[in-house]
């Protein structure tokens, strides 16, 4: 398993902003970033000028970040390359997706590449946006008005991860998600990772041919496809499926389409 | 020794800006105080207006923390009915002084009449204005570029002081200053109650379909099938599959078997 220094891990992780609308909330983002040793954003369909005057206004010293800053049109592209993501959400998810507070979710992404998902300001992240996750952040507030901005949500976020870095005090100590925690949730995370996690995109790759299949097979219609899917999505994503596991999964199913040509 | 309960606690801590300048800043200094159930905002001599446009654009509904935020001259003043006050620095100070980071010194406000200062967003606060309080705080950052916006400082700090309130569960706990405790507790926001588990002999039938199919197919040889079977169980169990999912799981391998006769 792939250990990564303090320092190494927190340049591990990408901050993904989907469809940010606020130039000051990408400069703000920035800023904050580089105040806590992560400088990788990529930003999903920006709607506002990330290196126009409001971000770079808010950004001061971290106008790097921004021109450094990837824009790609989809979520998954976002992702390519990442083992890990987690989305942060202050939406109820159905039962079986556990929100976690930062804290104790956010140390798992420092050991391999992975990517920490924001919303858009005045919605959030969907349904199906969040299913490209496999872990889901709900900073703890007050409910009276729950909703932080966008920056001082990444903020929080940030500040936790260089806090979990920072208190590991022997330069040559690593970071380890097998032994840390203390996962709050009965699932896969807590235990029993032998191999590294699949890359994303190779997860989405299983989970369209997944869909394609069901859909050939009349187990899925075309107009409830969607909502079962991501029931499907979380299952999977919940099991932390290794590169291997991926592997046998697709070949169950490439192994079904053979089948059904030649009965 | 008084002893608040976590509520009022929040509710007895007043945030002091020191001529901020940005009404940004200010706007989302109340959002965010909001947000983590804060609401006593004190403005010493500000450089801007707190209810323009700027302000109101950021706090979207925390516009009452604005208008009932109460402006000074100096920060005695300001301070006024308190009986603890930490400020903010990002400078060393001298020896004797020490700087302690906000999990660790913050909570000292939760139990009297408080304030939490922070400075000017171009310089900080100066030495007088330091000594004004009895404890300082400096958020952990990367010394590459350490210095935080003043709104996501406060926003650091209001979350923490949320932490510290919320990991306190029965309603008429009360929080003491002196038994601080350690904060990573995995607070009430970690355990969401997750779907029942399917029962043993649910899965163990869904195994013996799954086997039992894929053997069909010719996906599993017979000689093969239970070590491949083994890892199928592994990555099935860690996922703590509950009963829809295990009847979504067999509907597949049903539909399969339907596929297969009538192609």
């Amino acid at each position: 398993m792939t250990q990564l220094a303090g320092d190494a891990a927190l340049l591990g992780i990408r901050i993904v902003l989907v469809e940010p609308a606020g130039g000051l909330n990408v400069g703000s983002t920035a800023r904050v970033m580089k105040n806590m040793g992560l400088s990788h954003l990529v930003l999903v369909n920006p709607r506002c000028d990330p290196l126009g005057d409001e971000a770079r206004k808010m950004a001061v010293h971290a106008i790097d970040i921004l021109e450094t800053a990837i824009r790609v049109a989809t979520i998954p592209e976002a992702l390519q390359g990442c083992q890990r993501a987690i989305a942060t959400t202050s939406r109820e998810r159905s039962p079986g997706t556990p929100l976690e507070p930062p804290k104790i979710a956010l140390p798992w992404l420092l050991e391999c590449p992975a990517a920490l998902i924001f919303g858009p300001e005045d919605r959030g992240l969907s349904n199906p946006e969040l299913n490209y996750a496999q872990r889901f952040v709900q900073i703890p507030a007050n409910p009276i008005y729950p909703s932080l901005n966008l920056a001082q949500s990444v903020a929080v976020c940030c500040y936790e991860l260089y806090q979990r870095v920072s208190s590991i005090s022997s330069p040559d100590q690593t970071i380890n998600c097998e032994d840390q925690v203390s996962f709050s949730s009965p699932l896969a995370f807590s235990t029993q990772l032998t191999e590294a996690s699949a890359p994303l995109e190779a997860l989405e790759e299983y989970y369209q041919q997944l869909e394609s299949v069901l859909l050939k097979i009349g187990y899925l219609y075309p107009h409830t496809a969607k909502s079962r899917m991501e029931k499907f999505r979380r299952l999977f994503n919940r099991a932390n499926l290794s590169t291997t596991e991926v592997a046998m999964l697709r070949g169950i199913f490439t192994q079904v389409e053979w089948a059904l040509r030649s009965s």
